[in-house]
């Protein structure tokens, strides 16, 4: 989910229950708060934890409310996963650290990660994201890390189909999820034994997504594919096309309340806002 | 497949011969010669019809015989995609050219194969592998080339999910395959709608790679993801891991003719060689 | 500078101000608390005010004190800023924005740093890390922002020569000090214009970096030229080569408070440290 | 030198020797036939020897030609080196061997060079050019292949400070030449032991070159500084802004005959001739 934000540029806790109650109702399975189309990386602590206490209050017992927990360091991660635990998140998704990227080897993120699980007491979900962080972890990583009892799984944003293929390969036999981040690749994914997706175009299109999953579910691949293609131009648009800045347009004119990016961020263009309406038009059915 | 070469370091057409009628007694639909891993970029213009002339003898014509003509210049290309047609050659496989690479736009790369399909008496397959010449089709340019009447498809070696899928969207409804053209992304790229493949593992293991496509072709996708989960294995050690030297001591270890590569390449390490062995070991059944 | 832990893992004011101490009285022009090396991104707020504090305490009033306050929200930065100049830092140095990477134009850079130095009480020095941000300076935003009365300078740590002639013909008739920010590139960019340096290795050999210096500036090419040969092998040992662990542990070996670094880092392996000894064996004379 | 064609697209030996006699006149110390901007990789092997002997012609015997003779076969280098010094030319100029690019490790291209120059009558010179080839010489490649006595230097075309540093310190005490192949990055490679350039710029305002290095020859820092930065932006123009393509109309607008690029290039674009012609304007004296 998107941050919205008020007047003042403030976390608006009205909004994002307004939202999530819409997404809730749309059929999604759960919703992410501080992922990174949610922001997380432009608030502070104070305000992180603000954003997941209005979600919870929106996501009912019976949806999943999982919540960015990543910093660079260990133990600021650890701090902030425990928070986020005890302000009612199920889950935590904690993306590699990426400052320091030379030095995340393998062991170096088995190290990491382990003792966020350890110290965590809600599940926590590995979160691959090479295009941002220049990190990824290796099958191996994947294979080791998915023997803890308390990490439940990936969310792997890249499209490589190799790569998707060798988490859910290094992690069978474990209870242990691959989720799409991406939508572009999201058919493929479940194909290859992605159990979900975590997506931002969910935050426009929920009901597009849940019917991709389903029509994969049920077996019938002609309309997952069919549903994929034409999940993939909006997709395009509120990620790498027109960004956050995008997403959160896109939300305004699906009834959303998305409003301005923070800074360095800056809402989306006259002419980009223009584009989105044309992207949005073939999908009315599914708004 | 992979190019013989003698004792004196020369083409070696016998050995051609006796590989391609292995490779066609194992069920594969069709040779490419002159590929990458036929170090078609090592060979001089003499030589390269020598490999193509000598497939040809070994290649019944129920079978295709693709030859790979991709040089730097539109000229050159013709000129050596003629030549391939006069031999025999059923299609040619063009890579981009890739010397000057920024200059290599969707015009440019329009305009260099739509020159290449209209002088080529045979159909002209386009050939994407950004790894080694850092140009890639936008999908529009497949859009258009997709519409030529003598351009039949497109191998296309990358395991982008997001990728293949928007080139078999982009050249629906025209007499157009996309090609997988790499091992580990084989079973997405049939789920995205690719129409085969061209592998180099299929030196080495073609019978798995037509059991592959065939579980998927018969719609038992089961079967079809744990092919591809043994498949990686050697895909990657003759590909990636080794290149062209342990594609060769691979072929060597499975009954094939293969023998050193050319300078600069050097033959694998006895390590390599050891490892490429273990490799095989529970592949036994596909030799 | 390195920012020490103690036995807790917690900061280390006492051993700040002894190294900070040392390395004054090496003849270094000022300071730099909390840069990369000094494990920024893993300190919280509250840690990263104690390190400017102390760092503020052993750094006399004829040297200068820099902050390294870079958030990735304006907000963040500002507020980072302006607590940074109430600790007594003489000036910021910040690094830019860089996980919205693909939004970070020309324009939005421009913004943040006009916003940050509009807002910051003490001059503004721009950094430019690509290797790690993924987001570089184009000349021109370094043109408009040079102009500005409170940016005075760009730490610049490629190696690029285009570059960082670059970014000096752009700020030329400005009150602006382009600063190598790579060790290896030093005396290129001194040739260049560049007006000083800001240099991990500095920390480990701080003699080393002042005598280049110097050579430069008394116009002994030939000096400088051979006292940056001197320099490259430890430069390189406590960056890309073992990195922050590696600093650390350089430091411990020439009487510097290193110590061990913060996780996700791990300290420097025992083969590691024993190269180290070996790369300092012969700079002796500038210990 | 760029290769000039006639109107039906072929070489034209007479432009060359027009044109060579000018950037003679200029007062360049060599010419170098068959590099990246003379569309080496567009011309076929005859035509290569074609171009050789008609710059023979017109390069008297007190300056240099070299040949660039890369291919990316070890055999096919050393036939294309023997057959350009049976031409006349003075050294040649090999490129990396790319399309292999993982396994052209230090042990390859050492391998690769020595056979090359131990098979050649005339020096060979190494040519490293990663933005193109992907492959990029290690120091220590360097170090041990500057000990052989035919190889006589390298075309560095990389502006990286540390590398060009690191081949001059890799080759010192060796009779072996470090030459700038970037001439953004001229001045910053002399001050670090370059011996000189090969330069596309240099087909447009040679005299602009030539006076840089005698600026710096004869120690006048302040002016080759100067004329670096009036030589840069008539050098990106052709090079990564308008490629070859850029060259040729700017070779045109001089009084050189440049004439229309080969296919796949395409000739500059009107816009492209008309921005070249205001970068032009101020170099008037130089022309």
């Amino acid at each position: 989910m998107a941050t919205p934000f008020d007047e003042k540029g403030d976390v608006d806790p009205a909004a994002i229950r307004s939202n999530v109650t819409r997404w809730v109702a749309a059929g999604v399975r759960g919703i992410v708060a501080l992922g990174s189309n949610g922001e997380a990386p432009l608030l502070d602590e104070r305000e992180s934890d603000a954003v997941i206490a209005a979600a919870r209050e929106a996501v009912p017992r019976d949806r999943l409310l999982l919540a960015g927990t990543g910093r660079e360091s260990t133990r600021g991660t650890i701090d902030a996963s425990r928070r986020a635990a005890s302000l009612g998140a199920d889950a935590v998704l904690v993306r590699t650290p990426s400052y320091f990227k030379p030095r995340m080897t393998t062991d170096a993120l088995v190290a990491h990660y382990t003792a966020v699980a350890d110290a965590t007491p809600i599940p926590v979900l590995l979160y691959n994201y090479p295009a941002v962080t220049g990190v990824t972890f290796a099958p191996d990583a994947v294979r080791r890390l998915a023997q803890h009892p308390n990490i439940a799984g990936i969310k792997e944003t890249t499209v490589d189909a190799a790569q998707i293929g060798s988490y859910v390969d290094a992690s069978a036999g474990e209870s242990f999820a691959v989720l799409a981040g991406s939508a572009p690749g999201f058919y493929a994914a479940l194909c290859l034994g992605a159990g979900g997706a975590i997506l931002a175009a969910a935050c426009v299109v929920p009901r597009l997504c849940v019917q991709l999953f389903e029509a994969f579910d049920r077996g019938d691949h002609g309309k997952a594919r069919e549903l994929q293609r034409r999940l993939i131009p909006i997709a395009v648009a509120v990620t790498s096309l027109h960004g956050v800045p995008g997403l959160k347009a896109a939300m305004q004119l699906t009834g959303y309340i998305g409003g301005p990016p923070r800074a360095p961020l800056s809402p989306a263009s006259a002419e980009a806002v223009g584009s989105l309406k044309s992207t949005l038009q073939p999908l009315e059915e599914f708004l």
